[in-house]
């Protein structure tokens, strides 16, 4: 009887192991594959960082962006206060990496979800943010069982029209109840992130947009602390718009989570000239795998990129992407533009970073066209 | 000195455990989540494998569509002779669990690649797609290497205007470089898939486009069989078109993906009348997490739903979709709609089926409103 090899002793079944090796060039990665120029996001990081920092303001990075421990830690060597993240779940591995200081930029709604936040915050210094009076019993009775304490923060809504309330009575309303729970919850500020005004292009649209927020988060304060409330944090702010939030004299600290990755959205944003031009970090790199005498095509495509901001950018000159499907990127060449062939390894730049970085389990950090480290994307699919 | 209970001793860091428990009721279900309604998702595959196998041809279902090994034995158990795939990695799990003849659909390019076919091939009957020389030759040496025989699929360019070959003369001499491989390389017919008619809305493009196709592969039929090549096996065809495949005396396989699951997509398709009409099986749970005067907001986004093909629709009535963000849908109603509240669950049905179970760990099999099977999205992210 012949002895016939199992998958696991061939070395099969093993897709999830990084699709590169450290040392390797660029040519010698799997695709389709993320990476990381490391320059790129050492500048991007430290230029931000700088800008918020020198506002006498905490970044709290969101991790969400890149869901990568790897990057998470660079973020706090950076001086970095905390971080963010968008689900309870997503907090995890960022624990068990040792950051402790974690705020769940949204609200968390149902009795598994408020027991994961309890446990969580017996290991890390937790917050999350409640619209709702709901949110607050589910949280505090959740707090009080565990013996936990809970930074919660009152959203509000400045301008994005997704979560928050923007109504000072419900928001006074909410700190009391959050007081009710005393020491197991801990009102802790507000959450005021204006997200559309992230892609606004132009500077003074932005500039209003948040003067706008400022506004209205001037006009909760007065109505907490008429009530007897100190507002001791202010947060919100993205890659769009964090040096005005830095520079508002309202916010206490921001959130921004792309200016580490970029894609191909941000970079259409005009520039105020003092805030520095952010480069673009994240790639994916894709193999062509047929060659057509009107087209070519890649070997990454819907279930590689992410584009609910487009299609990804192709940065081989005279090539355009016209279309994806689940495996497949369709790319077309201007006259003249010279041939790619079977086999070659091109970039493109993501559509949209965060949703985009969520289909792969690996970032390949990359410096002077040679793989330097191997990042695990260790939160991904961590919708709970 | 207290002793802190590391994490992984409480319990955490666990999110991707299934999010219910095998009893429960659809409300106990953890959101975002999938689900699937298991009587549906029987009476689609009986319908779409009886019309095929009345026409006296074999079904090979596309795997890509749900990446997940229990529905795939399903499959197999309604006779499908095999299972498609679109990646080499995206075979393994099905192979894992005893599906012994698969086919990658694809063309596939690079050392890494053709070396898992190779290794596969010990474990499977593999075939794959090629339309360009170098294909054969990558291919070719990895099996004869591991002393293994590979089908080998020409794949041929029917109206879809992606990868393949619309020259005879290619055609035949792929053929006769796969010859070059003998045994080791087997050509075993021709790949001719017509994606973009598959979502064809009116029965008339449809039947003209698989027409087409027809003459398409009938051209090419007649130029490999004098150069002295028989062509045993023609496959493609799709959950818009199979019915036409199955009928047209041309395809002696076809294989449907999307039919076990469907989307918000597909029941746009106007049928013939003899053509069954599938039900939706694939639904999304999430739960209300923010109620505004204006809107509603859910704890699913774009990191648990594909919009390539549009915004998930919600079924509660007089409720639609507005947007998404990574981790929120928002959504208005009518007036006069009954409102919804903090924690209610809701049911949407996803835009494109493919890439939105790509984002998931699980699928929850459910039946009369109870959780039936738990079923891991095995091949999720297997994109090498």
């Amino acid at each position: 009887m012949t002895h016939h090899p199992s998958i696991s002793e061939s070395g099969l079944g093993s897709w999830h192991q990084a699709p590169a090796i450290v040392g390797a060039t660029i040519d010698a990665i799997d695709t389709p594959a993320l990476i990381i120029e490391l320059d790129a996001l050492e500048r991007n990081l430290a230029e931000v960082h700088a800008v918020i920092q020198t506002a006498g303001i905490a970044v709290r990075a969101h991790a969400k962006a890149h869901k990568c421990p790897d990057i998470a830690l660079r973020q706090m060597h950076a001086g970095a206060s905390g971080i963010c993240v968008q689900k309870a779940s997503e907090a995890e591995p960022f624990i068990e990496v040792g950051i402790k200081n974690i705020l769940i930029t949204n609200q968390v709604v149902g009795a598994r979800k408020v027991e994961r936040v309890a446990r969580l915050a017996a290991h890390a210094h937790m917050g999350l943010c409640v619209d709702n009076i709901v949110q607050v019993h589910q949280i505090g009775v959740a707090a009080r069982r565990h013996g936990v304490a809970i930074d919660v923060y009152i959203e509000i809504d400045v301008g994005h029209r997704r979560c928050g309330t923007s109504s000072p009575e419900t928001a006074v309303e909410l700190a009391q109840a959050i007081a009710t729970y005393s020491p197991a919850l801990v009102f802790a500020g507000l959450q005021a992130y204006h997200g559309s005004a992230q892609h606004m292009r132009a500077p003074a649209d932005r500039a209003l947009a948040i003067a706008a927020a400022c506004s209205r988060v001037k006009e909760m304060i007065a109505a907490l602390n008429k009530a007897g409330f100190s507002v001791d944090n202010v947060t919100g702010g993205g890659t769009g718009t964090y040096a005005l939030e830095a520079e508002s004299g309202v916010y206490t600290e921001v959130q921004p989570g792309s200016y580490v990755l970029m894609d191909n959205d941000y970079p259409k944003n005009t520039l105020d000239e003092d805030v520095p031009e952010l480069k673009n970090t994240l790639y994916a790199l894709c193999t062509v795998i047929s060659v057509c005498p009107t087209h070519a095509v890649l070997d990454g495509g819907l279930k590689s990129f992410a584009v609910d901001s487009g299609l990804p950018r192709i940065v081989v000159p005279g090539w355009t992407v016209t279309s994806l499907s689940d495996e497949h990127t369709t790319i077309v060449s201007e006259p003249g533009t010279p041939p790619l062939k079977v086999g070659d390894k091109v970039k493109l730049i993501p559509g949209h970073c965060d949703p985009t970085v969520n289909l792969h389990d690996w970032l390949i950090a990359v410096r002077n066209g040679k793989v330097e480290e191997l990042w695990p994307v260790s939160a991904r699919g961590a919708m709970f």
